[in-house]
């Protein structure tokens, strides 16, 4: 019998999301890890678990600390700035994903979980590194060498099923797959409503309107 | 100008203890890293602090949470059990070494240190796997293309300088570099003396002998 547990990263995004009910669709039973690792609000957090639960999969929040900060999505006091993809921009959050994974594979070795599934595309591996195609290639060879899993058979799968999606793509997957955009969260600032100036609000937006789907 | 600085992994034991001292001895300022990620006792964590102390460098305690435990190291109701290196133990944590590296690459990456060490040996990787020689080489992969520091250059060094040598190899090095291992700790258990008959205390017993070293 196959075995059809995932563990699916989900940050309250709407990448994210589209991930988790990409998982859903093709039959895992999935469990998703929330982090609540210093972000600049709390939003995003609300929006996974809303997320999680609209979906019928359990959910753990997992509370880390990176008092290094080192970022401007962990310090109030840098201000946000642009990149358009152009440069790694200062929201970068050093070895964020590489952290991520790593909580991921160790939840997913003690439940004996098949897949870790996470929402990763080419507009973030345009600024940061930890969302490169090279670079999960090298993670998956850390869950082969590095887990009983991985001894002497495939391990756990990473699954990065928007990789080489641009966001009006994904857009086009989450609807088909049912996604509740309306609960995702995507603005880097925590305010009432979306900014609509940053990075990630420009992204959204634009993926929106090149996909033809109306925001809700 | 040679960038000195490095992140030390620090458990509370000697392994960890002689690997801080080998990166004094080669000229880095150390930053250590501690983690209390829900061992059976404090006894290791505060262990740590003290080498870190008389060793005179900075120290972290990082509080992390593995709410799915998966090993008699974080799980009281499970007893510890004895392999001597002929299986994976049960007090393999999942993922755990993956995890604290992850957490030293981001450290290492936001203060702009230019290694990482870590006490991992040849004892440990006939049981644990991600001690294996072929683990860290996946992971230094996974810095190069997943790290800010390592797009475009040599990125923060893994380095490892315990991994081929015995306990009793490890101690005579120690030895020299007087680390203070009267402050160290290696007992899984946390009773008021080493319990001398768990895998942690029959190794380090086995190893001060085989190296001809009184314990104080």
């Amino acid at each position: 019998m196959l075995n059809k547990k995932a563990v699916v990263l989900l940050s309250g995004g709407l990448d994210s999301a589209t991930a988790l009910y990409v998982a859903k669709a093709k039959g895992y039973k999935c469990q998703c890890l929330i982090f609540d690792y210093g972000q600049r609000h709390r939003r995003e957090i609300n929006a996974a678990v809303k997320i999680a639960k609209k979906c019928g999969c359990a959910y753990r929040i997992i509370k880390i600390s990176l008092p290094w900060k080192g970022s401007s999505l962990l310090d109030k006091k840098k201000k946000i700035a642009r990149s358009f993809g152009s440069i790694i921009p200062n929201t970068y959050v050093p070895g964020r994903n590489i952290i991520f994974l790593s909580f991921a594979l160790s939840f997913a070795e003690s439940i004996g979980a098949a897949a870790i599934f996470i929402g990763a595309h080419a507009h973030d591996y345009s600024g940061y590194p930890d969302c490169r195609p090279e670079f999960f290639r090298a993670f998956r060879k850390v869950v082969l060498t590095g887990t009983k899993a991985g001894a002497g058979n495939s391990g756990i799968k990473i699954i990065t099923p928007l990789l080489h999606k641009g966001k009006a793509d994904i857009i086009r997957l989450g609807s088909r797959l049912k996604v509740p955009f309306a609960l995702t969260w995507s603005c880097y600032l925590g305010g009432k409503k979306p900014c609509g100036r940053c990075d990630s609000c420009y992204y959204r937006n634009k993926g929106f309107k090149e996909a033809g789907i109306k925001q809700i």
